[in-house]
């Protein structure tokens, strides 16, 4: 974008949304596909979307595609979509069922753990052990399916996971379906639809429906993160907070909540928190939109939210769920895919009505598609600068700190680190 | 597009066209926007598009976007269309009302003279006066709105304009009203389009209806400028103009002419001249198409061509006018915006038929838009060389040296100066 | 697309595909259609296209347009679609007829044969016999045109074409006309494009129709040219082929075939085989399309197929012939251009019916066009890498070898010559 880049220092500062180019360069966008999906876990689909030894459904990632796929002893596997012979895409559709992975061109065939069984002609010296399907590391938890493509050994799963263990445990997504599934897709870079995410700031200006949901005072004081709220407000909001714990935990529920600083190295976090009063769910009336699910016998009238990394999250009410991904398409084209979870053996039409379901979210997600495409542009001007964050805004300052301290720079874009971490 | 750039000369040659990577080339075509929104006062609309305080329109120009807004005090400003906060869009229709200036993300207001006065809940140390919102330069004359980006101070408005005051003033564009505006999206290089706009040696093969309003001798004597014909065809027309000057100037109008040459800092000109015999305005039969404006009170069969500089331009009968402006857009394309004026009270309708008033140039424009986007398409072959302009092209060759001359080179593309002037 | 080119090797081995750079970058495009149209003559239609005087039409490689034309001399020519005043197209449509060559900008007017003959008002100095249309090389051999881009002299014709000559002849190319002509778009590199077409180990799982009229063994022992198969396979079909080669031969009529290897300028080939027991011609059921054409006055189930270069190709039957040209149009993209010759005095309806004519090849255009824009999508992926061909690919390996021999590499892009010939 034709911007000059000192030597030593980003033109980052702590407290500030990010230089333009973060935002719009070929470059660094490619850093940050290659960043996110070889440091992360990232949580592209629920297990119910391929039931059956054979299933299998297409992940896209930047320029990438991945075959998830069941195979027989029902271990579910991501295989790049790459015939090892010329390089075919081998799966075409988006999801599907197979009886082994045969590549359309040359019909090479792979069995369903992605070894090569058939391969026709090939000069004598030619190894198929040699020419397994390559592969992306993949993990299953409570039925959500995670995805990790480092080149050598990834991140350890179990210290990814283990702090949102007992937030997924009461939601039973092990023996969970998939209701819904929608993408929104918004032309803007995938730093922007995660600060949109990450803050409520900007609910009660462009957000009725999400606000008639939720209540005001939590929506500034938890919005960005525990403190993104002071005084009078903070005050408030803690004792309501108080109030539903107490009755919460007497239940015999969770509740509580934890939340990574910039330092570490997944920027997770989880949360119980109540919705609003009267509200058995986050439905556009409070009330139920599906069975309760997992272990919830009565409704509590809270909601989990876990942040596995700044682009896959999951949002549980007692009855349904949502998991959210925000996946980068390019530099200034990000998919955002929402998949609503009810129970497995609930039925549509009679247990749940699909649109009473996903209305909160499909609104409000269509409303930041708006918001976030014109931040996009704006930011694209000669005269756009890196603007101070509001008090509401704290989970956006330690997001774009955290992206800065632990993604993979060029030489010429390092940072000075006294700069970009919040003052001690 | 791999083109050798010798390290002292650009290729050019004074009378002949640019090559090739003038016309297509991305970094060229940034450094031409930033040089023609710094240098020059682009025309970008009549304020009659914005009578009313809190009226606005926005003007695009490149990658930005400008809000041209109306204070209570009824002056007008052009602020960027990039909130201070992180950098949303304000604005988003083309054209609208409002009370303040609200940025739709988090509601940051901005009041009509561009003061930040609204932005809740942001830590203490932050200083509202000190984000207001950022502003181009911003004039009006006779009710045309001027815009300048320079980023420090803006060339001088008063030597810029005085020369064309005399031509502006009796057609009291300051009482006019918009009957129409049209814009012709143009796969062409702003270069490309002006040039085309700068002579009339095309005229005779693309333009039937123009050439039936105009008088042959005419376009070919002074479609590229004065000077733009010799020998006989000169020699005619001069005699033609010389009598309808005698007859003008004996009713007390206007007539003659300037032009800059190729030194100047702008490039302007201004005339008045007659359109044909027994033409009274320029119009498909000559007839009148709208009131008399301004101190007119019968036609006097003459036009004034305005030109501000190469992509600003007024062209005005006595009942009517035409502005110009030729807004790049990208390396391949432009956007031509069209605006016509009648008398503020003229009733459509009743005082003037929106057809009929634009047929002349709305049949012309659609005619140059299709040879423009030919003469592009060539140009992109590895086998377009610089053509020798005709006598009748004489301004462009003076366009295009005054833009080598004063465009802002990188330094591996300075020209030979002894190379780019007309011989003296 | 950001990989490391090695300055001494550029990742290339013999018997492998390409690194993904080759089907993908843009400068290694750019060179490769300056090498294509600079060093090789291009099949680009049949002479019947432009029957009278003034007939055109455009031919377009990369970013060049050429009006190939024939003039009242009879004589083909093939201009660059340039004008030579500003660079404007001179001919709009795909196809034509004209008396002169008339610029449709300012009218300069070129005689069919190229010569400038109206250029009004230019300077006293100018000269028009050094303004003729620009032109590349062109040659007609038995009513197909070829051209070659060459800035100076071309590659011999006559060496060119010589080989082809006892092949071409009996066909009466020279009183064909054009049946059909279709163009099949593909999201792919034109190398892809080639490799698709030079190897039938993929017809079997991709091609039903077509491999329903050729006999099984003759694909995999010829489909990727002779020596693309072995062992008891190349035994059966060795006799097959005797057999028919006898009785052809004794009927008077050609056989036999010539092979370039990877070492040859122009990697060329002909051949004369059997198309399967039964069948006459390459129709879906073997049966006539239309009537035998040239010196043909008996069927004698041959096909007859010439490779002048890797993107031109006739396959002819005795009753009629298929041309291709597969056009490079951008990295990702080709237009594969195919036209059906039948004989000069055929009606269509009476003589021949369009849809059985061209059916076998159009329905095994569109599944080719599918499996290669699905190759290209595969070798997108970083985790594509080359891989190694089987024995029905021989001709692949012998023509990418020959690319990276005979390509003009930047000075980064060297090849270690020892890798990319076969063992010898």
């Amino acid at each position: 974008m034709g911007d000059t880049i000192s030597p030593t220092a980003a033109g980052y500062i702590y407290g500030r949304s990010l230089p333009q180019r973060f935002y719009c360069n070929d470059t660094i966008f490619n850093e940050d596909v290659n960043f996110l999906s070889q440091t992360q876990w990232l949580l592209v689909d629920h297990s119910a979307r391929i039931p059956q030894a054979g299933d299998y459904f297409l992940f896209k990632c930047g320029k990438e595609s991945l075959i998830i796929v069941r195979d027989r002893s029902d271990e579910i596997h991501a295989f790049y979509n790459v015939c090892r012979h010329r390089g075919s895409l081998i799966c075409l559709e988006p999801t599907g069922h197979v009886k082994a992975l045969t590549c359309p061109y040359h019909a090479w065939t792979y069995d369903l753990s992605g070894r090569l069984i058939g391969a026709s002609s090939m000069p004598s010296e030619f190894d198929k052990t040699a020419h397994a399907l390559k592969r992306a590391h993949l993990r299953v938890e409570s039925g959500l399916i995670f995805v990790n493509m480092a080149d050598g050994e990834p991140p350890s799963f179990e210290r990814f996971i283990e702090r949102h263990r007992p937030f997924l445990a009461p939601h039973g997504f092990d023996t969970a379906k998939i209701a819904v599934q929608m993408v929104y897709p918004t032309e803007a870079n995938w730093k922007l639809v995660v600060e949109n995410f990450l803050e409520c700031y900007h609910c009660k200006p462009a957000h009725a429906t999400y606000c008639a949901v939720h209540s005001a005072d939590k929506l500034l004081s938890l919005g960005a993160g525990p403190g993104s709220a002071s005084g009078d407000l903070a005050t408030k909001f803690d004792a309501e907070l108080a109030e539903w714990e107490q009755a919460t935990r007497t239940a015999g529920q969770l509740v509580g909540m934890f939340g990574d600083d910039v330092d570490a190295a997944y920027f997770q976090g989880s949360s119980r928190t109540p919705i609003q009063k009267g509200f058995l769910t986050e439905s556009v009336d409070g009330k139920p939109v599906a069975p309760l699910m997992g272990s919830y016998v009565a409704y509590d009238g809270g909601q989990t939210a876990c942040s596995f990394n700044p682009i896959s999250y999951v949002m549980a009410s007692n009855d349904h769920a949502v998991l959210f991904l925000f996946a980068p398409r390019g530099p200034l084209r990000t998919d955002v895919i929402t998949t609503w979870l009810v129970r497995e053996d609930a039925v549509a039409g009679r247990d749940y009505d699909s649109a009473h379901l996903t209305k909160v979210w499909d609104v409000t997600l269509k409303e930041d598609k708006t918001i976030t495409e014109n931040n996009q542009r704006g930011v694209l001007s000669r005269h756009y600068e890196p603007g101070l964050h509001s008090l509401h805004e704290k989970r956006i300052s330690d997001f774009v700190a955290w992206y800065m301290l632990h993604r993979r720079p060029t030489p010429t874009d390092m940072v000075d680190e006294d700069r970009i971490r919040p003052a001690s």
